[in-house]
Order: C-alpha cells, then sequence, then structure tokens
C-alpha cells in the first residue's frame, strides 16, 4: 500500500480542534471558506499521493550529484517539482499581488504535512522558496519583489537560504562572508557557506540565494550583518536572464539521509548582490525567514511521521507471524499495537500543536492582537521541536514493527529515520528551540504559558462531567505543569537553559492532551480510544519531565567537563 | 581523538558493583585473580584501540560485498580478525579443553563491550563463533566437538545461526526447512535461510553453519525441530578440508548500518549435516546459543553507546561556538553537558546491569546455586533490552551534540546509530524479551524479582546516612517497582504482554539507580555527580512507566485495528 495524504484528519482537526472558523471569518481570510479548504486539501492529497510519494524512495537510491560544477537532480524529481509549481503551492501564503494563492497559514501547514509524508527530499525545495518569498514580502525593495517574487511563486526559480559558515553554525553572529559595495547599488560577496539546502537544481532556470554578510562597516556578532539577494544568474531588467554570477557549487554533503536533496557547500567569489532591508537588518530578515520555516520543520517531523506510521501499520496488517486471531497478523500481539497507538497518537499531538501554531499565526495577521502574537511566538519552538522529535520517534518504532524487515533498506522503514534525523538539527537545534522557550518567550514573566493552561483547564472543567478520567488527567497535568512553570520563570534565564529540553517536552505532552481531549469531545469512539492511550499512557511522562525541570541547573553545571572524560 | 576502550571503568564496576572476588573466589574460576583480570581487560584494551578500531570506518564505506558466490570483506577486517583469533579471544570463556581460556562470562562481556565499541562489524564475527562454541559444548557428540571446538577457538573456522526463514523469524516454529537422513547418520538440508548473520568470509578456511531444520517426523511447530551442523566444506577424519557442500550465498542484504558484516541469504540444497543433541532437540540447543547471546547483544548495544560518547565528547570539548567561559568550546553549554551526561551516565547504569547479568551466569555455572540461576533468567532480557535501547538512544543524541555535522556521514556520528539499530531487533526483539521478562521469567510469582529488590532496599537503607537523598530516591523507586511488580504478577500472562515494555524499561531504571548508588557509595566526587545526574533526573522516569504499566491491557485491547487504519 503506498503512502496515502490523511486529508481527513487535517478536516477534523481544522474543524474541531483548532477552530479554523475563526480564522476564516477575519476579513484578511474570508475567502478561505469550509468548502474551498476541503477542496484544497483533497487537491494537495492527489498530488502528493500522485505525483510525489513515488519518488521518494528514487531519491534515496538515487541521490542528486554533483557534475562538473552542475548538481543532477535524483529521477523524477523535475517532474514532481513541475506538478507542485503548476498547481500553484509554492505560493500558497504568498500575496495576490505576486500571484500567490493568499491562504491561511494553518492550511498551507496541512498542505506541508502531507507533501512531507510523501517525500521529504522534494518538499524541501519549496519550503525554502516559501521562506525566501515572505523574508522579501518583509523586507525587499519593492524592485526585488516584483522581480524575483512571481517567479519563486511560479516555480521558474527557487530560492535557498546561506547562513551557515563552518565555524558560524548556531552562532551565526560568527560569519565572516564579506559584502563590499560596487559603488552601483550592488555588493560583492566574498565567502564560504556551507549545508546550503537545494543550493543548486536542474530544474529551475535561475537559483536565488539569500545570503548573509557584513559590509565593511558591519560590527562584528549579529548586528552588522545584512542580507543579500544573489542570483545565480542576474536578472535582466524585463526578467530574462542575464550574465552568471560569481558563485558556485564547491561540492554536495554525503549525508544520512535527505539524499534526493542536494547540500550544498557554496562559494562566492565577489558574487553581485543586492540588500534585502536595511544595511546591518540582516538579523531581522533572517528571523522572518527562519520563523515560520521553524513551524514548516515541526511539520516535517509530523509529515515523516505520517508516511512511517502507515508504512508499518501495512506491514503489520499483512505480516502473519505466530498464532493468533483476528485478522491473523501481528497486529494482533498486544505489543505491536502498542507501539502503533503510540506512534498514531503522537502524531495526532504533535500535528495538532503545529496546526494549532499555525492557526495563531494567521490570527496574529488577521486580527493584530497581542492575544495571538504571544502565542504563535510561545508555540512555535514546541511545534518546532515536537514535531520533529515525534517524527524521529515515529521512525524508530515504525523500524520496530517491521522487524528484521526493518533493517533492510528495500522496504524503505529506515528512510524515514535517516532522512527525518536532520529535521531535530536544521533551523535552530531542538536544544535552542527548548531555550527560546524558557528564554525569549518567558521574558512575559510566562503570561502567555498561564493564559494557554487557563484556556486547558476551562476546557478540561467542561468535560470532566463528559469523560471524568480524560478530563481529570489532563486537569491536573496542566496544573502540574504550571507549577513547575511558576518555578521556571522565578530561576535566572541562565538557569533555566539547563532544564529547557525536558521542560519544552512536558510542556508539548500537556498541550497534546488537550487536544485529544478535545478530539475525545468532539469526535468518535475511534478517537476516545486513541485519546485514553496518549492520556492515560503518554501524558504521564510530564510527571517525570517535570520532577528534571525542578532539579535546576546547580548539580548539572556542577558536572565538570574532566568528570565526563573518556 | 580515536576510540579508547574504556578500561578503568570495567575495572571499577568489577571491583565494586557486581563483587567479581566473589566469582574469583569460586573453585571454577580460581585462576581469574583480580591481577589476571586486569592484564586480559588491558590487553584486550589494546586490541580494540589499534587493531579493531581503525577498521570501523572502513567497513562502513567500503561494504561487504558478494562476487561470484563469494564474499568479499571490507578492507583491513581479515587482519583484526587475525588479531582476534591470535589473542585468543573467539575462545575468551570457551573449555580449555579444547584450548579456550575458560574465563567468566563476566570477562568476556568486558572484552565484548570494548571490541563493540571498536567495531561492531566485526565484533559480530567471534560473537558467533562463541555461540557456537557453547552450543557444540553443551549439546553436541564428542565428536563433533573435538572436530569442531578447537577451529573455531583457533578462528581457522568461524560459526553461524541459521535460524530465521522468510515466514519464520519471531515465529521460529514456522520454519520449513527439511533434513532427511542419508542412510549414513548424516541428513540432507534443504531451504532458505535469511540474515544469516557473517554467512561467508573470505578469511576463514571454513564457515561452520549451525541450522534448524524439520526431520521427516518433525511435529509442526517448534517441538518438531533439530539441530545440524553443516559446514561450507565437508571436514575430513584429521581435521583437513573435504569436499565443498551443497549450499551458498544467495545475495547479500543492503541494510541500515552493519556494513561490515555480511548478512546473508543462504540456500541449502540438499547439503550434508549432522545432528547437534538429539532429534527434537533443536529449541533446547537454540536456547543455549540465543541466552548468553542475548547478553551479548545487549553488549554490543553499550559498546556502541561508549564509542558514540566518546565521538560526541570529543566533538564537543574541541568545537568552539557561542560565547562561554572554561574550556571554550560547546561543552560550556548547559543543554549539551546535559546530553553528555545523559549519554554517559545510562551507559554506565546499562553496562553495569549486563556485567551483573554476566556476574550472575557465572555465579550459577561455578555454585548451581538456584539463586543465581534465577538471578541470571531474571537479568537476561532486561540486559539485552536496555543495553541496545540505550545504544540507540546514546547514538541518537551523540548525532544531536553534533549539531549539523551529526548528519554528515564522514564525521561518523551518524555510523553509530544506523550500526547499533538492529540490536533492538536481532536475538529476539526487544518487545519479545519484555514477554519473557513478564511471562516465563515471573511464572516464579516475581520472587526471583522481588529477591533483587530486597537486596537493592537493603543496600539503600545502609546508604541512607551517607547519601540521604540518593538513597531515598532509590528505595523509593525500587519500592514503587515492587507495587507495579506485585500488581502485575496478579494479571493473567496474556495481559501482562500488554504492558511488558513499560515494565521492563521501569526495572531497568530502577536497576540503573541502584548500581549508580553503588557507584557513589564505592567512588570518588565524580561518580557522585553523575549518580546524582542520574538517580534525581534520569531515575523519576520509572514513575510514568510504573503508572503506564498499571493500565493494563484492557484500554489498549480495546484500541481496534480499524482505529488505528490510515
Amino acid at each position: 500500500m503506498p503512502y496515502r495524504s490523511p486529508v481527513s484528519e487535517f478536516q477534523f482537526i481544522l474543524k474541531n480542534v483548532v477552530d479554523f472558523d475563526t480564522i476564516a471569518a477575519t476579513p484578511k481570510f474570508s475567502e478561505a471558506s469550509s468548502d474551498m479548504v476541503d477542496a484544497i486539501l483533497t487537491e494537495a492529497g492527489k498530488l502528493c499521493d500522485d505525483a510525489i510519494a513515488p519518488i521518494q524512495r528514487n531519491g534515496d537510491l538515487h541521490p542528486a550529484k554533483l557534475e562538473n560544477g552542475i548538481v543532477r537532480t535524483s529521477p523524477g524529481f523535475a517532474d514532481a517539482f513541475s506538478a507542485i509549481a503548476e498547481g500553484g503551492w509554492i505560493g500558497i501564503c504568498a500575496d495576490p499581488e505576486y500571484g500567490g494563492m493568499g491562504l491561511p497559514l494553518t492550511v498551507a501547514t496541512a498542505v506541508n504535512d502531507m507533501m512531507s509524508g510523501a517525500c521529504l527530499s522534494m518538499q524541501l525545495n519549496p519550503l525554502m522558496s516559501q521562506g525566501q518569498i515572505e523574508a522579501l514580502e518583509s523586507h525587499a525593495s519593492d524592485e526585488i519583489k516584483e522581480m524575483y517574487i512571481p517567479k519563486l511563486i511560479s516555480g521558474e526559480w527557487t530560492g535557498t537560504m546561506n547562513l551557515t559558515e563552518p565555524q558560524a553554525g548556531s552562532d551565526v553572529g560568527a560569519l565572516s562572508t564579506k559584502a563590499e559595495p560596487n559603488g552601483d547599488g550592488s555588493y560583492a560577496i566574498t565567502g564560504q557557506k556551507i549545508y546550503i539546502t537545494w543550493g543548486d537544481n536542474d530544474f529551475a532556470e535561475n537559483i536565488c540565494h539569500l545570503v548573509l554578510a557584513r559590509t565593511p562597516d558591519g560590527a562584528p556578532g549579529t548586528k552588522g550583518i545584512s542580507l543579500f539577494m544573489v542570483p545565480k544568474f542576474i536578472p535582466n531588467a524585463d526578467g530574462s536572464l542575464g550574465e552568471r554570477n560569481s558563485l558556485r557549487v564547491v561540492s554536495l554533503e554525503h549525508k544520512l539521509g535527505l539524499h534526493g536533496s542536494p547540500t550544498a557547500v557554496m562559494s562566492y567569489e565577489g558574487a553581485q548582490g543586492w540588500l534585502v532591508g536595511p544595511e546591518f537588518g540582516g538579523m531581522a530578515a533572517m528571523f522572518t525567514m527562519m520563523n515560520n520555516a521553524r513551524l514548516g520543520v515541526g511539520t516535517q517531523g509530523i509529515g515523516t511521521a505520517e508516511g512511517a506510521y502507515q508504512a508499518a501499520y501495512n506491514y503489520a496488517m499483512d505480516r502473519k507471524q505466530g498464532r493468533v486471531g483476528g485478522t491473523g497478523t501481528i497486529i494482533e500481539h498486544a505489543d505491536v499495537r502498542r507501539m502503533l497507538a503510540h506512534m498514531k497518537s503522537d502524531t495526532f499531538a504533535a500535528r495538532a500543536i503545529a496546526l494549532a501554531c499555525g492557526a495563531a499565526i494567521d490570527l496574529q495577521h488577521a486580527t493584530k492582537d497581542p492575544k495571538w502574537t504571544a502565542r504563535a511566538a510561545l508555540l512555535t519552538p514546541i511545534a518546532k521541536s515536537f514535531g520533529t522529535d515525534t517524527g524521529i520517534d515515529v521512525a524508530n518504532l515504525g523500524i520496530q514493527v517491521h522487524g528484521g524487515m526493518g533493517f533492510i533498506e528495500e522496504t524503505g522503514a529506515a528512510q524515514y529515520l535517516r532522512d527525518v534525523r536532520v529535521t531535530a538539527i536544521y533551523e535552530g537545534t531542538n536544544g535552542i528551540q527548548a531555550m527560546d522557550l524558557v528564554g525569549r518567550k518567558m521574558m512575559d514573566g510566562g503570561d502567555a504559558a498561564f493564559q494557554l493552561m487557563d484556556e486547558i483547564e476551562a476546557f478540561a472543567e467542561g468535560q470532566k462531567a463528559n469523560l471524568p478520567e480524560l478530563a481529570e488527567a489532563v486537569w491536573q497535568s496542566t496544573e502540574d505543569l504550571r507549577e513547575t512553570t511558576e518555578w521556571l520563570v522565578a530561576q535566572d534565564v541562565s538557569d533555566r537553559f539547563a532544564v529547557s529540553v525536558p521542560y519544552l517536552r512536558a510542556f508539548a505532552r500537556v498541550l497534546g492532551g488537550y487536544y485529544h481531549l478535545i478530539a475525545a469531545a468532539k469526535g468518535d469512539e475511534s478517537r476516545q480510544r486513541l485519546a485514553a492511550f496518549y492520556i492515560k499512557r503518554l501524558l504521564p511522562e510530564h510527571v517525570s519531565l517535570c520532577s528534571h525541570v525542578r532539579e535546576g541547573a546547580v548539580d548539572l553545571m556542577a558536572i565538570t567537563p574532566d568528570d565526563l572524560a573518556v
């Protein structure tokens, strides 16, 4: 059984869990009626099932490669990209003024989820362009916007982000790429960038690189950094392609997974570039690119979890082993059922968190209500970390369900784990997401977090008659999280960092309980049974995580590098 | 920094945690004085560091391959195997009558741990021979013993285990390979076997296959199965090689990891074989092979964890990123330190459990005291599951410590995860280990488990003055485990299976707390700080696991295959 996009799952969550109607009721998104969204999700599901899923193994078996300086993509990737571009999916959220669909990010999140489940290597390409479009919409001059955005949306051109250098990874401020004024308003960019996702390809006529670099007057650290548009071919005024720019792909990385997605080392050798945003405004523009990209990466984890789950479920429904009743297959073994229920209920939890995050971002943009700004800011690092951790956990369990066949590459179970592993690292490691949550996102003293907890407890109160056991468990877990949060915000920020990862996970566990409780209240008995599994068996993890958090920093930082020596 | 065998860690654990002196005090192991064991561990450490670790990347980059029916091994593997064989390490536990060293399994476990950290693909080869030697010692005729065991020990010949067939994995009883009497005391073996580790190689002159097959009168299921020795070349009476047997390698699997270890599909086409043990005694002989091999596989997980930990620690001590004090490297970041402390303290816990299991097996053999038989039986599935799960968790964290570099194959961080992943599957999946623990190993009503808990609580009581916080936490966790165990053994066995995996993990967590408490009581301040990390931050996982166990089977089995449909 091949991958099938879980369209009805998104329809259920949008309708019942994240209250999409509120978004559709805003003037900004008034065209996103539920009929239209249903049609869009159905159409996207078909694209993923028919045009994208079939290339997933190709990318793994026939990696993109560099031949005489030209990146040759995996078989079928060019056609799949055309199908994505022709359907208008690259510009799903982009401004209609430039040819975008202008749809809510919530819908785009659902589409990206399906596309990630179908083929993560392929999905990375439009995700990069989407991040670039958003950065240009927010920061670029009208001239750049008009030149680049329509071609990015149409897929004639594709976009990349160039942040990292060998000595400047999580510490972006350490970068050394230089930008020197050419005297004509453009700059000469010189330096080496690494980990450039889809740094080149053979199906778009131009590649648009957004590059972080330091101008001659740029101070050391992040403050002196600016952002530049550096295209592979310099466009003429009419949008036709002019001369080849002085940049090249030095090499492609040999990675654990995502073999269909070429990860380039890029060299800029006096390449011509143009400022995006003001000089020294590079970090602000980068955060625009990265902020929604974080939700996008969380969604990659969830989509991969879906793909891995479907493969494991189909295997478990087919494989006969041992004397069992029912289907006669290994799904009748209690531990196989436990693994599948774990995978499915965690995927639901992560997906609901991501869609709630997308909904908060949409409402922030549509209403300008600071409540939604704060909610979006709070949920983004959780959606990114928990989505990607869930992708890894579910893919790992998927291998286990396959038994010995899980270790054999031809089944494809292992590819999910190899592909998804990097999502916990790129776009800000999950450790950095957790620092963001307990640091920047709690500079309000925890207000946004407590407001969300109030909402959860109120809902749980309302369900105590209907679903007493589940509602009580969710209410109690929220109360535990509240006490832990109160303790946490009373600590110095640097001390919080020592326990930020378990704190983020505890928060995600409780949120998952909340969304499962909503699903149980509004869904059928199937959803109630799955919610019971999550709330009774997985949610209690929050107890040990909160207990870890309350240990604070002292004991941990007392462990010296010598204590850890090998 | 290359891999360095943690010799002093084993010396500490043998002396302080598992009380090796008790083993050395038995007549059976009277030669294993602590001086001798120190010398052996030091010598094995040198072998691993100098001769085995250097080939680890070779195996991954230049996989074993099948050429015209002949397996060509990875560069350097033949020399490394010679070094292992010449040092006598294959026969470390084997009977001195046949040329073995006759050392305790506890010592062999330490050696296998170091060898696994150096190169898991290579280590699998002697591990297979060791399992075969043990099966032959226990079940084979004197003629077979005398013919085969000395050559297996010398490494002139190597051994394999042939259990699995496409339709018969965890359900061994479903196998269909046939054994028909030739009339001369030998049998003609016909069938296909899969997943045959080191099914062939180009450095041993003969390959000795132990094959499970069914004789004409063999009943269906496991009862009708017999075990046969089926050599690649049929030995003459003087041990020289005679004619080529009718068996061949059909293909090698393309696996997620362990590329240096050829995993063969074997075809037996009327191959000549000889009974090992009585007709229909195949399962008993197989359990001999598998029982200690389970500890061996747990040890593979631990050794890999050590290798992955060392790579991550060395990277963290070298990589500069962000403004930090101290070493100036990323180990100063609280979350990196948390990950390293997690890796190191979990590796210690898993290692202590494995060595305690080895010690129990040694004392069982040396004293025949049923207490040790029961202890060994109880600890074996825990050592296997927790050792391999720890290998996977630690390798996964090791990638995270490396950041973006963790996803790039050239650092080697990802290889640890790819290599170790199968250890949770082969030699009985970890799900099956857990079923063994709550089923067969609790047919005593939990007596062996409660006896171990009594021991832990008595030790913790004794430490309440010295290490009050840690001792109290370990005592309390043991009490929780006791209550959960009392609840569990009151359930039907089939109901226990639904919660066997979380139960096994809870048990392992508590055992890890016990051994860390011993280390804190007998070791220096470094060990106390690491024990505090484990006991305060990781041990509390037992709370959520015990809570999962107490949910029982009903809610889980109420989830139907349809509920789980995609």
